[in-house]
């Protein structure tokens, strides 16, 4: 049976369930930020789940690259699947802009996060949503 | 035409093409860290591949995840297509060890490479090599 692990739970806010992936806007309104959850039951790395899945999760990331190329426009997109610290199989998909705070450098581990008023972040929930509709 | 960017030659050895990809070993002994760069001209972003090259794509990550799982047998594997400095699309498939430098956050920007010695590198990458034609 498929579980959000709690540490992802507390810091992202479901936006949409794709065919595989469950995504999570993080609440840290420094980055446009989604983390994709494939519904897959104890699964680490990427190479782990089955061919047909790693597919339609390449297709849910490229989705969700689209979703935040074409809302936010930022400079460059970041794609990562670590896991060292949550080990069920997440990936992230980022939006950076050269005046964020980690710019070059990689977002994860680089500051406290800063979070959406709630409107906002329901707002924001709500635009991805549509956009995911649309573009995806 | 395709042309491999001057820093990602500089940093990396050329260990084998794939059907999309060169794989390069970055020359930092300090993980085992691979770096496939698909041979497409002037593509920066995952979702600007065609869906045919990402599925190919999807496979040969997957590919190089199970040459490191299966050679270094590391703690975990990071995957990441960040391009912030080096705007070619490339994606890094980096073992991780709770003993590293970098544990547990990302390896990127954390410190001197830490090269090889002319006779490891070589021996890393006929080894590497061997993996890819046998695993993948």
């Amino acid at each position: 049976m498929f579980v959000l692990s709690s540490r992802l739970k507390e810091d992202g806010a479901e936006v949409i369930g794709l065919g595989l992936c469950v995504v999570l806007l993080m609440k840290d309104r420094s980055f446009p930020w989604l983390v994709l959850v494939p519904r897959r039951d104890g699964v680490r790395e990427m190479h782990e789940l089955a061919k047909a899945d790693r597919a339609v999760l390449m297709e849910e990331i490229c989705a969700a690259s689209s979703v935040i190329g074409t809302l936010f426009k930022p400079d460059k997109i970041n794609i990562g699947a670590l896991g060292n610290l949550v080990p069920q199989l997440h990936v992230h998909v980022i939006g950076r802009f050269k005046t964020d705070r980690a710019w070059p450098g990689p977002v994860w581990g680089t500051g406290a996060m800063q979070p959406y008023p709630p409107e906002e972040l329901d707002k924001t929930i709500l635009t991805l949503r549509s956009a995911f509709k649309t573009l995806a």
